[in-house]
C-alpha cells in the first residue's frame, strides 16, 4: 500500500513543542517500525533554534526514548528513522528564512506536507512563508492542529487566511478523535452490519450518551483553558465530531467528501439553543476542591494562576435533538468535564425497551439493550444482551451481558495505533476522510456560539461540583426528567 | 422454588429399559444432586421383573454408576437417591396388577406422575390399569414418549385413547428437543432483546437453515427405524417442534397455552407440500457406504438385519414457507441425515445482506449477519458481525467475527443440563409449557402426511447419497437454486 503513494516531505513546524515530542514524533517512529512510510519519506524539522542535523537527530532520538513508551526503543527502527531527519532553522515570523526552506524541500521529488504544530497565531506568517517559497502549491498539503478559533467569527478568519494560499483540497484539519480505532470501528459497525444498520433510528433507539470524562484539572494551562473552557476545548470539536459518525446518514461511498458531507448535515440539524432553551438543553459545571484518585485536590479557582471570579465551565452536559428523518425525538445527551472520577470516553446507544415483557415474574424491569462504544481508556465495543442463565428452574432468569465486539484472537494480539499515527499517515498518503473540513468547523462553531451566547445574554454562571464527582446534580436530573439515567 | 410444589410420585414404567436407564434415571440422580426435588417426593420403579425393594436400588445405583458420565458419583447424593426409590412388580398388560400399584402409591399426599418411558404398543393398557386404579384422576399427570403414532391417523388414535382416561391439562409429551437450554435461551434472545425481536422477520432476515445431522446410522435398530424413516423420525417431531419456536409470534404471556397456541398457528401456517410441488420442495436421500470418522462404514441397505429393497429415507431436506404476514419470502430450510460428517445441530438465522456496499474495495462480496443457535454437540449462540480489524491502512480491513452469547464468566463456569433434567424437573413441578400439545402433534402429522403422501403418490424414490457426506447433491442443490449456501 505504501508503495502506491508518493513520497512526502513533512515539514514539522513545532518540532520542539509539547505536541511533536510527545505525540508526532512517537507516531513518526511508529510509522516507521510497521514499515508504513515511503522510503523516499522525509521529515524536516522546523525551528527557531540553531542546530545542525546531527544534533537534531540527537534531540529527536532523546526525545523517541522519553515519549515512546510502553516497549523499548528498537534499535534498527530508530536508525532508518533518524536517516529521515532533517533540520531547518527558521525564524516563524521572518519571511525571509521560508527561502531556506526552499533549499532543503524537493518538491518535484516529493510532497510538501506542512504540519502546523504551533500556536494558531502564526498560521498567518507560515502560510505566507510557505507560499512565498512556493511550497503552497498543489500537491503540497497543510495539516492544521486545532483550535480553529475560538469562536465563528474567528475560525472564519483562520480558515479563509488558510484558504488564501491553500485549496481546500490540501488541507487536513486535525481532530485526534477521528483517528481513534474505535470511532472506524464504528463505521465498520454501522456500515458493514445489517442488523445494526436497520436498528438505527427512532424505530430502535431510545436516545444516545456520548461521555468524555478526564480525570485531570487544567494542569497548568489555567490562563489558557480559562479563555476556552469546556464548551470550546472539548464541546465543538471531539464531542460534535462524534456525534456526526453516530447520526450521519449512510454516506454512498467512503470517500472524503461522500462521509464529510453527511457529517454536514448532521451538523446543520442540530436544533440551535439559545435563550429559549438554554435553560432546559445545558447544564454549566465548574469544579470545586474535592478528591481524585485518593488525593485531595483545589477547585479550579484555587488552582495556580487562577483567577478568583471566573465563570468558565469545566464541565457541560447537553440535551441535543437532531431535527431530521432518522433521529426526531432521540435525544442525544452530551456531557465532558474535568475532574471527573475517572478517565473516560465513551458512546451508548441505548435501544428502546422491549415494547411488553413475558419475564416479568423473574425480572419487573428488563433492561434494555445497549451498545457502547469506548474512546479511552480501553477501545472497544460491546453489545449488552439479556441471555438466559443456563441452569434449571420454575422461571427463567435471565442475566446481561456484555459481548466484546473486540473480543477475538485475532483483536486480543494487536496493538491499537495511536490516533496520531493513524491522522499522520492518512495525511502523507493524501486521504482526507479522517479530517475535518471547512464548513463543518464552522457549522460546528454557528452552533456552539449560539449556546455560549445564550449563556452570556442569560449571566448562566456555572454550578459548582466536587472534584471527582460526575459533574453538577444538574446535569443528572437532565436525563431523570425524561425519566432516564446516565449509563455508568 | 421447589417447596412451593407439592411433592410427587414419579412413576417409571420401563424403569429397565433403555431410555430409563441412559436418561431419566440419571436425570433424576442430577435433580438430587442440585436439590431440585421435592424431600417427599418418591421414585416407584415399575416393571415385570420379580425384585424387592432392596434388589431395585442395587439396580439403580449399579445403573447410575454405568451411565452418569463426565463426573464421579457423590455417595450422599446416591444414599439420599436411594431413599426415593421404590418397586412394583406390575406385568403391564394385566388389569389386575395395576391394583399392587395403588397400595405404593399415596395420592392424597403426593401427585402421582406416570412416565410412559415404554413402546406405545402399552399406552392402551397402562392407562386402564392406572385409571382402574384411581391413578388417573387429577392432579396426576402422564408424561408421554414419543413416537405419538406414525402418521396423523395412528396419533390421533393414541391421543384419543390417552384423551379417555386423563384430560390435555394432564398430558406432559415429550420432545426432548425442547429440554435443551439453547431452545430456552432462544426464547430469552427473542424476547428479552429489542435489537432481536425488532429484526425477526421478512424485513430483516433472508432465510432459516435448521440442521441435525447425525454421525451414526441406524445402530441396529434397522427394522424399527426402517418403518419410520428420517422424516417421521425428526422432522415431524424435534425440527418442526425448533421451527415453530423460531418463528412463533411472541407470545402474550410465558404459560403453557400462550406459547403452545403461538407454536400451532405456526404449524397451521406451513405452506402445504404435496405432488404439486413435493420435487421441488423436498429431497429425499438414503446412505450408501462411505466413511465417518476415518473409519470404512456399510450402506443403509447393507446394515445388519437390512431388506435390500427398502425405499426409506435416511435423509431429509426441505424448503418451507410460512403463509403468514411475518415469514413471507422468507424460506425455512431443514435438512437432517444419518451418517452425516459430523454430529451437529443447529439453527441459522440468516440476516439480508447490507443494502449498499461502501467498503467494496475491501470486501466485493460482504457477508450478511448471522445467528447461529447450536444445539449439539456444544450449546451455544453465536452472532456473526463485520469488525474492523485494529490496524492503520489505506482502506478499512474487515473481518468477519463470532460473538459467543455464552462467552462470560457465568456461563463457562455452569454445567449445562441434560434436556430430560429439565423436562423432568418441569413434569414434576406442573408446568406444561416445555411438552407438546394435542393439537401441535396432530398438525404437525397432517403437514408430514402430505409430503409422506406425495412421494408415495409419485414413487419418488431416495436419492443415494454417501456416508460421511453432507447428503444428495439435490440438497446442495435445493438452495443453489436460490443462490444461496448450506452453512458449513
Amino acid at each position: 500500500m505504501p508503495s502506491a503513494a508518493k513520497a512526502c516531505d513533512l515539514i514539522l513546524f513545532g518540532t520542539k513543542g509539547d505536541l511533536a515530542r510527545r505525540k508526532l514524533l512517537p507516531a513518526l517512529y511508529q510509522l516507521e517500525k510497521a514499515g508504513l512510510l515511503q522510503a523516499d519519506t522525509r521529515i524536516v524539522g522546523v525551528a527557531r533554534d540553531q542546530m545542525d542535523r546531527a544534533e537534531y537527530q540527537a534531540l529527536v532520538k532523546k526525545n523517541l526514548a522519553t515519549f515512546v513508551k510502553k516497549e523499548p526503543l528498537d534499535d534498527d527502527v530508530v536508525a532508518a528513522f533518524e536517516q529521515r531527519l532533517h533540520y531547518v532553522q527558521v525564524d516563524l515570523s521572518s519571511q525571509q528564512d521560508y527561502l531556506k526552506l526552499k533549499d532543503v524541500i524537493d518538491a518535484e521529488q516529493r510532497i510538501p506536507v506542512s504540519y502546523f504544530a504551533t500556536p494558531p497565531a502564526l498560521f498567518p506568517a507560515i502560510c505566507k512563508g510557505l507560499h512565498a517559497a512556493g511550497l503552497a502549491e498543489e500537491p503540497a498539503r497543510v495539516v492544521l492542529e486545532k483550535p480553529i478559533g475560538h469562536d465563528l467569527e474567528s475560525s472564519r478568519e483562520i480558515n479563509a487566511l488558510v484558504a488564501q494560499y491553500f485549496n481546500e483540497n490540501q488541507i487536513y484539519r486535525i481532530d485526534h478523535y477521528l483517528g481513534k480505532e474505535t470511532v472506524l470501528n464504528l463505521l465498520a459497525l454501522r456500515f458493514a452490519n445489517a442488523i445494526f444498520a436497520s436498528n438505527w433510528d427512532h424505530n430502535s433507539i431510545d436516545h444516545v450518551q456520548i461521555t468524555v470524562a478526564e480525570e485531570v484539572g487544567v494542569e497548568g494551562r489555567w490562563s489558557y483553558y480559562d479563555d476556552a473552557g469546556q464548551m470550546r476545548d472539548m464541546v465543538q470539536n471531539h464531542l460534535l465530531q462524534v456525534l456526526t459518525l453516530i447520526a450521519m446518514e449512510p454516506p454512498a461511498r467512503l470517500d472524503a467528501d461522500s462521509i464529510r458531507d453527511e457529517k454536514l448535515k448532521v451538523l446543520k440539524a442540530l436544533r440551535p439553543i439559545n435563550v429559549s432553551n438554554v435553560h432546559e438543553k445545558t447544564v454549566r459545571g465548574q469544579y470545586a476542591g474535592g478528591f481524585v484518585s485518593g488525593g485531595s485536590v483545589p477547585g479550579y479557582l484555587d488552582e495556580e494562576g487562577s483567577r478568583a471570579n471566573s465563570s468558565t465551565e469545566t464541565f457541560v452536559a447537553l440535551k441535543i435533538d437532531i431535527d431530521n428523518w432518522r433521529w426526531a425525538g432521540v435525544p442525544f445527551y452530551l456531557r465532558t468535564g474535568k475532574r471527573m472520577p475517572e478517565k473516560r470516553s465513551e458512546v451508548v446507544i441505548c435501544f428502546k425497551p422491549q415494547p411488553h415483557n413475558i419475564f416479568h415474574e423473574t425480572y419487573k424491569h428488563l433492561p434494555a439493550n445497549k451498545l457502547i462504544i469506548r474512546l479511552q481508556p480501553d477501545e472497544g465495543v460491546e453489545v449488552q444482551v439479556m441471555n438466559k442463565i443456563p441452569g434449571l428452574g420454575e422461571h427463567m432468569q435471565l442475566k446481561q451481558s456484555k459481548l466484546d465486539l473486540s473480543f477475538d484472537e485475532t483483536f486480543k494480539s494487536k496493538r491499537i495505533a495511536d490516533a496520531y499515527e493513524r491522522l499522520l499517515l492518512e495525511a502523507l498518503l493524501g486521504n482526507q476522510y479522517l479530517f475535518v473540513r471547512r464548513d463543518e468547523v464552522e457549522h460546528a462553531w454557528r452552533w456552539v456560539d449560539g449556546i455560549l451566547d445564550a449563556w452570556k445574554a442569560t449571566s448562566e454562571s456555572p454550578k459548582s461540583y466536587q472534584a471527582g464527582s460526575w459533574g453538577p446534580v444538574a446535569a443528572i436530573s437532565l436525563l431523570a426528567r425524561d425519566d432516564r439515567n446516565w449509563d455508568e
